[in-house]
Order: structure tokens, then C-alpha cells, then sequence
């Protein structure tokens, strides 16, 4: 059985740090092991920050990669974040000595899986990410562990809590994105530099995890399609719930033929579909496996409890000695994920035009799409005051995406179309 | 590293030992540890059987506790069923051997685990059973593996497919308990003897080991309360959605000041509520943690694909050769759940009366709750032809089960009650 005392050094106290050091100073036997975990170091910027836990007592160091390299700590937990700078460099220094890694860090496990992979096999030191997506809802140890007996079609979901609030109050209020952004803001729920979460990077970081457990390759953040919600308008949030949709901003990774098609992007979901009813905070993803059918799993994707407790089953699994490759085969087998080339992609989608308020205009959008090879599934012409002129939705058949972009670009054309059109694509999850 | 090549034995040839042996078939290097697997002996009642597969060219064992201790096979997959027998015989077996074991067998695993784990903790042999609780849907692993970093509240949900399809069916189709049963039977969705499906026996071994792996105990089957859906009459599943809820087989497990409430019964859910969208033969669970907050899981809760990918999923587990626990703790220090005083619940229930029509009905009711102490949350008097008398059903606020019990012994000595009151509890999850 070897070890029964695990100390850990912990680098990154914020919130999801703290988290774990309270919950290991409250339970240090969390272990079903039983093994004592203790924390033995931690590092952050500032030694002095104010904090919801006492790190006075704690073994302090100025270089989270002196930390991951002290022999005084057995486990190392990396809470810095991004994908380069200190946390690579510290992830790597514990990696090298052999030592085991539990890391929260999405953008690090997206933009270096492979190679931290490569060096923790080299080193037979596990690295483990439960943290890095989903927080508390343990969607990595579902794909890595629950789901090989099977074989995976596709993962879709809700990756990204900051947007799914974001788009919850739009339509629960009537304001528009930058005002409930800013409240995001001031409630903590967004960052003060919006962009990696509304502009789609941060779900693309989890979809490319999610994606490479699910496909046995290696995370390729290059090969994701990634598109945010910083685009989205109210009046779209409206039209779609009259079209009987909810837009959601949805990770999805499908295999396509062989190939994995990886997307981030806004979608329009039917009311009654699971994915439309998740509101808030929460994330959720279907695992639609060939034997298995579809699995849905949704709880809190963030916030330091359940990430905290994330860290700590992965501490926990440790502690357990298991030996498996870091993603679904060994690393040095694994090959990036390979993007679907855009003519196999079939889809459906919501279409808005803005259209000049006078005879024909149905007549020549409905020809322009004929023409085109693309059917129309529902159509939608509604006054809207304000708006500059007449607003016109519809929604498609299935169709090769290829196919729609030309039909879209047609209809841009039109003399009639007073703004450009706005697409967004229907899931099909 | 050690073995590279798992020989596997498996005991039980139904649906998911077939399932299991085309799995390992089609895909003998299914785990990402690379390791390869192969059947190298099988066993069952009936050599000719017809089969989905051909087991000519498989080693046949007559007896299952030969195949179990034969130097064959290193994981002895026991898929026989059933709580004593050849069954407990076999695994016993290869435990004292010190082989893996993987079985789907709830029955065994709920009336036997302390037993069975610190049998196989002694010689160091996982214990694995991932299969035996929502078939595909890895609840077992969530709960032992993920959650350990927090403390659970509760966890509940819909184990048992076969009434949820039931209960699905009566309410699409408006026919009774017993017809739509003979249907499932006749479409293999229910065992020609019901009485562990519909009895709700099988939804308590389920919650039985949920509960042990949610609080750290061993299985303790007499510790549930146990109510089936044979009673559930078409009526209750009109009068509660008028009122809003749905009727499911809900099994749960309760953390309540200390001890644990482990339930199955038939209760209201309200419309809006996830688990009263779960149709037909899917399973459901809501595990509650005080950090994780809320987390849902859904899927296949049976099914020869779902419970033989469960199956691979915990062979391949025994192949990263993880020294874990089989249940929370050291199996020799697991206590048995100890059920909750009855004194202790507290719930809310729908009460459906029939009474005679006459004035001043309402008024004794109303006053019988009163003078007991149960206040009503909500009243509806409904005439149903061909009832015999007049339904009156209602639904009451929270209060004491004793004293709830109590009220409904008063209301049923009123001399104008046509028949007994029917109570179904409401759920709170």
C-alpha cells in the first residue's frame, strides 16, 4: 500500500484555492483510503491578499515552481491558471520529479495536453484535471473512466456559466448584453476582461479536454470552431422563443464521419430539450455514446466549493495508485484531434433579415433560398417598433453548411436587405 | 506495469454477458491502459441457449464456482444474479482467491457487501459493480470516486425502469396498472414474475448500495422502507397532475440529523421538476452535496449495450490496479446505515378520500386536519364517473409523519368515508 500521509503544496489561492485548503485542514481524512492529507506549502502573487482562510501557519513560497519542486509536498496542486507562464513552468518542474499533479487549469490542459502528457508518462507521475471542466460535476472522470466500454458519437453542452447567466438574464430582464454583462461583472460572476468567457475561449478550452477524452486523441484547441455570445441581440433572444427555441451558447465535439467536428458558438435549443431549461450558472453535457444512448449530467460549473471538492477526488485518486495514461492511450500515441472539413458539416439554422417594408421581399428571399438548394422550415414576419424596418426569421431544413453560407450570402445581397443577415445555428443534440 | 493481457471468465450469459462478450469481441483493447482483454471461460444454466453470440469456441464451465477459482481467467465477471445461490457461491470464490471481481448484481451486493468487501479487502482483490445501479449511467463511480471530496445531504431519484415505464404508459395511455404491466411483460420490459420490479425491491438494493457509497456505511436492506407501484390506480396519476405533480417510483437516501432515511415509494413530483420528466425506461438521480450543491444525472438504466459497457468500464478499472476501498472505508470498519426514527421525518403527502355526497363533508375533513395539526396546502373536489362517491383529494403542508399518520387515522374513522384514504408521499428533492 505504500504512503498513508499525502502532503500537498498548493499554488493559486484564490477562491478555488482557499476552497481546498479549508476543506483539507476541516476533513484531512477525506480520502476513502484513509490516508492523512496535510498541506504542507503554498504559493501565490501576493502573500498578503486578503483571504477567507489563515495561510499563516503554511510554508510559503515566492515560486510556485520552487514549490512544485520542494520535496516537502508529495502532491502538487496547481491553481495559478493560464496556459503559459509560472503554472506550465511549475506543472512541468513537479512533472519532471516524478511527482503527481492535480490542476484546475483549463487553457494549460487545452494548449499543452500532449506534452505535459508525454512528460508525466515519461516521469510516471498521473495528472490529473477532474477541476479543469465542469467544477464539481465530474464529467472528465465520466469520459477517462466510465464511458471506454463504449464509443462516443458526440459530447454537447453547457460549458461555460458566465454566458449561460449572461443569456438566462437577458431574456428573464429584456435588458440587453453590455448592461447584464456589467452586473455579471459586479456580482463576480464575470471577470473584469470579459473575453475569454463571452467571446466562446473558455468553453473552447473545456470542449477540446472534453473532446480528446471522448475521442482518444490529443486535446487541439486549433481545431475548434470557437464563436461567443458577445454577439447576441435581444431582439434574437425574443424571435427564437417565438419560434419555440431558448439560444444557448453550446460546446459541442460530434464525430463526423471519422473526423471530429470541435464548436463553441450560439445555438438555438427547443423549449423542451434539457439544454433549454438549464438557466444560470449551471452546466450541463450530454454524452451520447453507441451503446450507452445519451447520458446527461448538469450541476455547478464553478464556484469554490465544487471546485475545491473536484481538486480533493482527484487528490483522492492519488491516493489509489492507479495507473492509466493521462488521456485514452498512451501519449506518445496520441494524434491531435482532426477537424471535420467544412463541406461534410450538415446543419440547421435561425436566419433574421432586415428587410425594407415593401411588396415582393418574401417573394425574393424565399426564391434566393429555392435557388440555392435550401428549404425553409418555419417563417416568421413581425413588427417590431423600433427596428429601422421589418424584421424577418426563418429557420431551414437540414442542409450542408456549405450550401447555407452560399444561400445566406445571396440573400446579403438582395436590395431589399437593409442589414446583414444574422445566422445562428440550431443544435441538434 | 505487470499484466498487459486479462484474462476474464464470465458467469451469467443473458442479455448482458452476451452484450459483454461482443464488447470484448469487437474491441479486445477497449481499456486505455492498452491492455488486452479476452474471454477465456464462460458459464451458465444452459449450454444450448439460444444466444446473440457464439460461445462454441469459449472454454464451458458447468459450474460458475469452478470457473471462478479456475487459474484461467485473472477477472471473474459474475453476471448470474440473485442474492445467495451460485452466484454468492462464485464470487466468494474468487475472492478468497484474491481475483478481481466485477458484477452487476444488485441483489448481492445490497444484502451482501460488507461481507463480500472485507472478503475481498482481506485478499486484496477489487470489488467492483458499477453495473448493478442505473446500468450505463456510472452512479456507482460518482459516488465512490467523485464525491469524496464532499459531504453528501441526500440522493434520490428514479432507479427502477420498469415502473417508470409503468407509470409512463399509464398516464400516455390511460390504462391501468395491470394491463399496461402485461404489456411491459410482453415486450420484455418486465420479468414475468414482477414482484421485485414493481414491489420496488429492485430500486431498494439500488438506493441500499447508494446509500452506503453516499455515507460511508455498509448496504443495509433491512434499513429501507420499501413501498412498490402495484397500488398506484389510474386515478391518483389524473387527480395529481390536475393538482400539478407527477406520480414516480422515487428511491432516496437522506442524511437527517445523522442517521439516514433510506426510502422507496411511490410520490408527487411537481411537473416542472426534472425527475418528472424522466419517461419511460430511463433512470435518474439527483446527488446533493453540501459543497457541489445540486448535481443530475440521466440515462439507460438497463439494457444489454448500457450495463455491458458498465461492465468493460469496471474491468478496465481493475486493470490500472487502483487500491481503493470497495465501499468508503476499510470494509471491517463499515457500521450498517442506520435508519431514521420514525419520529424524526417530516414530508408532505397527498391525500385522495372517497366520500359520500352529502353536506358537510368538507367541513369534518377540514376540521379532523386541524384538530391533528396538519394544515392543507392545497384542496380539490373533482366528480369522476362511476367512483361510487365523491373524490375529494388533497395535498398538505410540511409536518410530522407521525402526526400526518395520525390525521389520516382520524379522517379515516369519519362516517362519511365511502373507503380508505389513499396516501402518496410528495417528494422534496
Amino acid at each position: 500500500m505504500g504512503k498513508t500521509h499525502w502532503r500537498i503544496g498548493v499554488a493559486g489561492l484564490g477562491t478555488v484555492g482557499a476552497g481546498l485548503i479549508k476543506l483539507v485542514t476541516a476533513r484531512p481524512r477525506f480520502s476513502p483510503t484513509g490516508d492523512l492529507c496535510t498541506v504542507t506549502g503554498v504559493s501565490a502573487r501576493s502573500r498578503s491578499a486578503p483571504r477567507p482562510v489563515d495561510i499563516s501557519g503554511l510554508p510559503w513560497f515566492d515560486d510556485p515552481v520552487a514549490l512544485a519542486a520542494s520535496p516537502d509536498n508529495d502532491i502538487f496542486v496547481e491553481l495559478i491558471g493560464g496556459a503559459e507562464g509560472p503554472a506550465k513552468a511549475a506543472v512541468e518542474a513537479a512533472l519532471r520529479l516524478g511527482k503527481p499533479v492535480v490542476t484546475a487549469n483549463k487553457a494549460l490542459i487545452a494548449a499543452h495536453g500532449r506534452d505535459l502528457a508525454i512528460l508525466a508518462e515519461a516521469h510516471g507521475a498521473p495528472l490529473l484535471f477532474e477541476a479543469a471542466v465542469m467544477g464539481g460535476t465530474p464529467a472528465v472522470k465520466m469520459l477517462r473512466e466510465a464511458m471506454v466500454g463504449d464509443s462516443i458519437h458526440a459530447v454537447a453542452g453547457i460549458l461555460n456559466g458566465t454566458c449561460n447567466y449572461i443569456l438566462t438574464q437577458m431574456e428573464a430582464t429584456g435588458r440587453g448584453f453590455a448592461e447584464v454583462l456589467g452586473e455579471a461583472q459586479a456580482m463576480g460572476y464575470a471577470e473584469a476582461d470579459p473575453t475569454t468567457d463571452v467571446g466562446g475561449y473558455d468553453a473552447g478550452h473545456k470542449i477540446s479536454i472534453l473532446a480528446a477524452l471522448a475521442f482518444g486523441g490529443a486535446p487541439t484547441l486549433s481545431a475548434a470552431e470557437i464563436e461567443g455570445v458577445d454577439s447576441i441581440e435581444l431582439l434574437d433572444i425574443r424571435l427564437a422563443k417565438d419560434l419555440g427555441y431558448r439560444i444557448k451558447l453550446i460546446a459541442s465535439a460530434t464525430n463526423v464521419a471519422g473526423a471530429v467536428s470541435v464548436r463553441v458558438h450560439p445555438a438555438l435549443i427547443p423549449l423542451d430539450h434539457p439544454l433549454a431549461r438549464v438557466d444560470g450558472v449551471l452546466n450541463a453535457l450530454f454524452i451520447h455514446g453507441a451503446a450507452v444512448g445519451r447520458i446527461f449530467i448538469q450541476g455547478a460549473g464553478a464556484g469554490a466549493g465544487p471546485t475545491a471538492a473536484a481538486v480533493a477526488a482527484d487528490i483522492a485518486d492519488v491516493m489509489t495508485a492507479a495507473v492509466r495514461p493521462v488521456f485514452q492511450r498512451a501519449a506518445l500515441d496520441l494524434e491531435p484531434i482532426a477537424p471535420v472539413s467544412p463541406d461534410a458539416a450538415t446543419g440547421r439554422v435561425y436566419v433574421r433579415l432586415l428587410v425594407k417594408d415593401e411588396p415582393g421581399v418574401i417573394a425574393s428571399i424565399s426564391e434566393t433560398l429555392a435557388e440555392a438548394g435550401v428549404s425553409i422550415d418555419s417563417f416568421l414576419q413581425k413588427s417590431v417598433e423600433g427596428a429601422g424596418g421589418v424584421p424577418i426569421v426563418l429557420t431551414t431544413h437540414l442542409a450542408p453548411e456549405a450550401t447555407i453560407a452560399k444561400a445566406v450570402g445571396a440573400m446579403a445581397a438582395l436590395p431589399t436587405l437593409i442589414a446583414s443577415p444574422r445566422v445562428i445555428r440550431i443544435a441538434h443534440i
